[in-house]
């Protein structure tokens, strides 16, 4: 698919691989912050919520009509910039001015094989112009994710998620995730295990 | 690129599909289990690894000349049978016979539209299979984020995580993947920092 | 008790006994498997488990005319196996065929001075044939100790640990467990503190 | 084995066993204090360490000729009484003049059926006096815990934790124990994990 | 202020200077034992409630006339005695004799250049005498801040923290500490977060 | 010392004040963002950070003849912003614009009583401003906690710490810092252990 396939990386476009692969290790240990705002004590990683985000794109994508793959692969980029930004929380938008998603992202490939810069660089581009189908799809999972995981805190007895729920509810835009969050809030976190203990069929 | 855009899901289907999403939040809350033998007190989640493991399949497949949404989907699902089996370590791979993980998909899929479930069959199968390109470095991906997490964990004092380096190294099989595993135990976790600070520019 | 005092063990066993005490370590590290399903997000160890069972197990053999000691004794050891086969949960079994647990120990035991294997193959197949009554009670104190820890969970806020209540309830044996279990259910996790600050008298 | 099976518990006794119940959960949660002070931070419960105690009181009574039940059953029992005085670090004994425990328990006994408080005291007293072989043994094991513990942590890279093995082999008293102290510190805490992994026979 | 500025302290007194930051990093690493008893897995510190505390005196002490920095500075050191007598908790009471908090403190200064000696006995003193007004808002905020605290953990999920509060705010003596708790209590711990988002001003 | 004890706050001045202590209770859930960077996976609370920085600037003070309980007081708040713009490491400097501290300040004491919002707006305007000796004092604090708790983490097992301790160590200002800084350095977290051990004396 790349004429990159001529040769292997110099030098120090590997040392830049390699960082990348270990910048985005820092995702596995910095917590999504909204939830310590909630009174969560050690939230899931911003890692955990990309890997459902990258899931629910492309569930929600086959549903639309879209692309599965292409929603997944922009979902699972989309809070790669917070490795440089952090995962700024709602309050703190008030006195933090940012840098747009691009260009952190323009930064975080330099220097990288351009074939794996253009890779980026373009799942990136995508998510953060919020036109294409497969864009819309990666922006409602990750407000879907969210609304799912504020679910599961309040399950697990967290009082204060409602306006977590709330805030990712009126954000969804296409019909798929706003039926999937219908459902996540109608029925519960645990309902497929029964499900499950029955072979997958419906309990009786 | 579905027949399926005809229609929206009918309720049983909608209780599966969020039923799956929920399922899946099992791999934000299992930890990945090797790493409690070598010690480590609260290890990464299943979901943590599955995130890196995705990015890293991305990155090696456009190294490899192979396509990389299509690698770091497969990434992506690599482990979701885990909600089901756990993750078996290897010394208890003596004494618990699995399950093919096309089977416990199967299961996993039951009740789901028939697009989503094609979609996560496909993935798997061809996952399982170890033929394709895509499929081969989304394994070396698997391979190369334990060792990257190693590294990680023994800048972090662990003294046992030697052999999860040595077995991962060994069981890459792409050019790429040996490379990046080459120059990740070559460098270290904060090596890109300094670069990074100084704007993507190599230190001085 | 034994003619083992004769000798002291040669190399290989040392060797032995000392890996299984590390081996049992792993109890402490490995977390009960079922309270990551029911959302709990750092749950207690397996260790944590045994010793409160075996605690319990001594008094339902007292209260049935049973001996204490020996329900303690294989409550102390019912998930040694657990260092190499973990914890399965519920669901898992259906995805994983297990190997005995007598034979899980046999493993264990190999190369260990023939008294210590013995004492361990004794308490583990005394446990697994259910037939003496301390065995029975030392099953009913870990599903005793499984329904108080759910109580407990529920009262920092867990909402979905019913069902292991349900199914530890349902499971009891003896007269003494069940009525331990109802008035555990009764009261809570803290109506014993009152008391103790009152010298243990009850609070007027 | 005692003439208490003629009656079940009144009211208050029963109310009396399921607070000894949950009382004992407290050890679940509380972390052994010394490890605080050596710098890890979400150390091992109380729990943890006598379940493991209580194992290891019983192979080194196997291998001193002393009855293994009756060792692990006293060190079950040995940090009960810290539910009430909590696990005092050692330099907080030059400012706390504690209980003796035999009193504590006497405290946690009242108002419990005879037949479980006359369990619960003569384990503690037992163990208190120092006297009987199966008491050294489960002293021992106290330590012996410790000991491999303090390694254990040293491996996850705490570098403050000699103190705890120096004081801990100090204190030994059976030749067994010695020999596992020495074996466990020339070793070190996943040199039974190859045996393992090759079927309990030595690696080659 | 002192006539200390003549010399720098020597090496002995650097030593124990050194020695006293390092020693009250302990209270950074333990926990504040009550939560554990209300089912709090891994609470606050005791540095964490040390800091809250110290601002809210300062809080009431403007509120009450009195002097704000020296009612905070009172707060800082108000817990500073638990690094060797950890923090005991309520039950334990009856099973511990304490020594006074002077008489600790005295220990830890030992050896101090006198002029730091002697900042910290005044502070420790005047705090325990209770007689100052900025030693009566002090103490009111060591508790309002356990009522705070406590709310928070209810609003976590937490069902057992009740007598906490009850405790708190029955032990306030100052006008201004009662109204803050009970408009703590009115409110709760998120209520501030819609005003912040609305610039400070009062949401419509 | 302030005309406002002449009457209590209106209902709007003690919502904002209870406001206020809810939301520093943020600082308590919050982590300190540059452990999780260096490798540290639940790293410290920006309050634990606070607490001892507060103490440490009244010692600084004290050797330099600076007023400790000024120097404290501004220690205490110097990082309160950080409940609205989180604690931003290094990296993200270059990519966050970051609002004025006394900005901050100013709209977190909006509403309050005047004089509870002077008394916040002075500390930090004083911190802040940097020339003070007192803000000398607390600024240097800032860096040398940072420096101790480095250290901790290395005799923890973290191999990343270096920067902070570099970096700290370069910052610092004071002759008193900088000679609490090297010996910190030259000696280690359990140094005071002994000698506390010992009475406070010297051990032989």
């Amino acid at each position: 698919m790349t004429s990159y396939s001529k040769g292997a990386p110099v030098a120090d476009e590997l040392a830049g691989l390699a960082g990348l692969l270990y910048e985005l290790g820092l995702l596995k240990r910095y917590r999504r912050t909204g939830w310590l705002v909630a009174g969560v004590r050690d939230p899931e990683s911003i890692a955990d919520h990309s890997f459902r985000a990258a899931v629910i794109a492309s569930v929600i994508a086959v549903l639309e009509g879209a692309d599965p793959e292409r929603a997944a692969f922009m979902s699972l980029f989309h809070d790669t910039q917070e490795t440089r930004t952090t995962d700024v929380p709602h309050l703190a938008k008030r006195y933090l001015t940012t840098t747009p998603n691009e260009r952190v992202t323009e930064d975080q490939v330099r220097g990288l094989p351009e074939p794996v810069a253009a890779m980026l660089r373009g799942a990136v581009g995508e998510y953060e112009e919020k036109t294409t189908p497969e864009a819309v799809c990666a922006r409602d999972a990750d407000k879907l994710e969210c609304l799912i995981q504020a679910v599961e805190y309040r399950e697990q007895g967290h009082q204060n998620v409602q306006p977590w729920i709330d805030t990712s509810l009126a954000a969804l835009q296409t019909p798929s995730a706003k039926r999937l969050a219908d459902e996540a809030l109608r029925t519960g976190s645990l309902t497929w295990l029964p499900r499950a203990l029955n072979g997958g069929h419906a309990a009786h």
